[in-house]
C-alpha cells in the first residue's frame, strides 16, 4: 500500500536515496559517445543509444545498493521521441534490475487530461478492449498549482495500480521562494498552504507506515522549511532534492525523516551519475565512480539516522 | 517579435481563437478507427494512427479559418513513445498548412532542466556539433510555482528562435481556487501575484504589438477574475481555455481583449474537435462539423470584439 514498496526498499538496502538520471549528452563518458556514434551518427539515435549505455551501466552499478532511480523527463524530452521511446526502456531496465523508478515529470493538469496522464505514466491505455502498458512508472511527480482536480486523477491510478505521487510545496532551487514563500492565508505562506493541501489530498490512504499516497517534494537547501514541513505533513513521504551538488548536506536532509529513519527519500543526481568526472579517469571508471559516490553519500546521510 | 506572429494570423483570419487537439481515442470517428485498427491492429500502434488520421483532417479542416492548435500534450503521451512521435509529425503537418502551435505541456522545472525542456519543445538540441531538431512548437504553456529559475530558460530560447511561452495564472478548471485564489501578499491572491510576476518575467520583450513574450494562461469561466488580470497585465498575451463544454461564453471572453480585439486567444477543444457528436452522422462529417463549429464559435466572439 502506499509507499511501503519504496519503505521497505529503502529498509531492506539500509539507504534511503534514489540516483537521478538526469543524462546530459556531456555527462556521458567519451568512449560510450564515440562507440554509439561510430555506430549511430552524430546525431538523435547515436545520442539515444549513448545515453541508454550510461544509464544501463549506472543502473547495474547501483541497483544492489541505492533502492529507487529517477529519470528526468527533461532529459529524455530534449530527445524527442527516440528520447521517449529511451526513456521507457530505461524504466524497464531498471525494474528488471529491481529498482523501483520515480518519473520526475512534474505534470499538473486538469479532469480528463490528468486521467491521460496518470493512464500514461503510471497506468494503463485502453484501446477497444485492450489495455496497453505506457511508461510504467511506479511515482510521478507532480505540480499541484491547479488545485485538487490535477491531483485525484493521479491518485485514483495510484490507488488502482499500487502507485504514488510527490506533490511540490518547497523546492530547492534559489528562486523557489518567489511565488512558495510568499506570505498567504493566514499568517502561513503559500508552501505552507500547499503542504496543508497535499495532506488533505492524501488522507485515508495511508499504508503500513502511515503514509499517503500523495508524497511531497521538500528541498534540501531550506532546511528550515523541511523541517517546519516535516513537522506539517506527519503522513506525507518526502523527496528532498537539493543535497550534494545544489549545496544540501547530510545534516541539512536529517530534518526530512521521522523515527527510524523512515519518511523520505533523498536525491542526488550529477553527485552520482558524474562522479567519474572528478576521478581523472575519462570515464572508464564510471560505474565505480558512481557506486562510491552513491556509498558515501548513503554512509553521509546515515551518520544522522539508524534505518529499520 | 514575440506574439507578433501569433497576432498577425490572428489579424488575416479575423478570428482569435485556437483549436485544442486533445484526441481522447473515442472523439475518433468510428471509420477512422475501424480503418487503422484493420491495419495495424487494436493496440497503441493503431490508436496512434487513427489519431495522427484525425488530427490531420482536422487540421485540413480548420488550417484556412482557425489560426492556431493547441495540441495537449497528456493525450500523446498516454499512447508512450509512439505518441510523442506522432506529436511530432502532428505539429509539422499543422505548420505545412501554416498554423501556428501551442503544445500544451505545463512544464515547470528549474535551471539545467528547464533548459533541456525549452530545447526540446521550442529550440533545438546539441549532439555534439550538430543542431537536431526536436517537437518544434511556436509555443508552450508553463507552470510558474518554482519561479523565475523555472521560466527564463525558455524565455532565453525563445528570444533566439522568436518563440513565446503561456504561464499559468487562472486556470478555467473548479477547484482552481484551492490555491490560487487563496488570499496571498498584500490584500491580493496567489493568482494576483503570478500574474505580477507574469509581467515582470516578460519585462523588455515586447513585440510590435506590446505584448511579451511571457504570456498568461486565464481561464474564461472565472470572468471576474479575467477582467482583472486584464486590466493587471497590459502587456501580457492572454490564453483563455473553457469557453463552451466548461461553460464559458463569448461574454466572458470579451474581457480578454483589448483594443481591436489584440492581446488574447479563446481556446475550445471538445467543441470543435467533437462537434461530429452532435450532427448524428457516426463522424463521417467530422471535418466539416469541427469547421462550423468553428466558424459558429469565431462569430459569436466577434459579436463583442472588432478585429483589427
Amino acid at each position: 500500500m502506499s509507499f511501503d514498496v519504496l519503505q521497505e526498499k529503502i529498509i531492506a538496502l539500509k539507504n534511503p536515496t534514489v540516483a537521478g538520471l538526469d543524462p546530459k549528452p556531456e555527462y556521458v563518458p567519451a568512449h560510450i559517445r564515440r562507440a554509439s556514434y561510430n555506430e549511430f551518427g552524430e546525431n538523435l539515435v547515436g545520442a539515444v543509444d549513448a545515453i541508454f549505455q550510461f544509464n544501463k551501466g549506472l543502473i547495474d552499478a547501483l541497483c544492489d545498493i541505492v533502492p529507487a532511480v529517477k529519470p528526468q523527463s527533461a532529459y529524455y524530452e530534449r530527445l524527442g521521441w527516440r528520447g521517449m521511446k529511451m526513456l521507457e526502456a530505461t524504466i524497464r531496465y531498471a525494474h528488471e534490475k529491481g529498482m523501483y523508478v520515480i518519473a520526475d515529470i512534474k505534470r499538473g493538469d486538469i479532469g480528463s487530461t490528468a486521467e491521460a496522464y496518470a493512464d500514461g505514466w503510471l497506468g494503463e491505455t485502453r484501446v477497444e478492449d485492450t489495455l496497453c502498458r505506457g511508461f510504467g512508472a511506479d511515482c510521478v511527480t507532480l505540480n499541484g498549482y491547479m488545485g485538487a482536480d490535477s491531483v485525484n486523477p493521479f491518485l485514483k491510478v495510484a490507488a488502482e495500480k499500487d502507485k504514488c505521487v510527490f506533490i511540490l510545496a518547497k523546492t530547492s532551487n534559489p528562486g523557489s521562494g518567489e511565488l512558495q514563500n510568499v506570505s498567504a492565508g493566514d499568517n502561513d505562506t503559500v508552501y505552507g498552504l500547499m503542504a496543508d493541501l497535499i495532506e488533505k489530498w492524501g488522507a485515508g490512504t495511508q499504508g503500513k507506515y502511515g503514509y499517503t499516497r500523495a508524497g511531497a517534494v521538500a528541498g534540501a537547501t531550506y532546511p528550515e522549511e523541511l523541517q517546519q514541513l516535516r513537522a506539517r505533513m506527519p503522513h506525507t513521504f518526502l523527496l528532498v532534492p537539493g543535497y550534494g551538488a545544489q549545496g544540501g548536506t547530510a545534516e541539512d536532509v536529517r530534518y526530512a525523516f521521522q523515527d527510524k529513519g523512515r519518511g523520505a527519500i533523498v536525491n542526488s543526481s550529477r553527485g552520482i551519475i558524474c562522479a567519474w568526472q572528478k576521478t581523472g579517469k575519462n570515464g572508464e571508471d564510471y560505474q565505480q565512480a558512481a557506486r562510491d559516490a552513491a556509498i558515501a553519500m548513503r554512509d553521509d546521510i546515515c551518520r544522522y539516522i539508524t534505518i529499520g
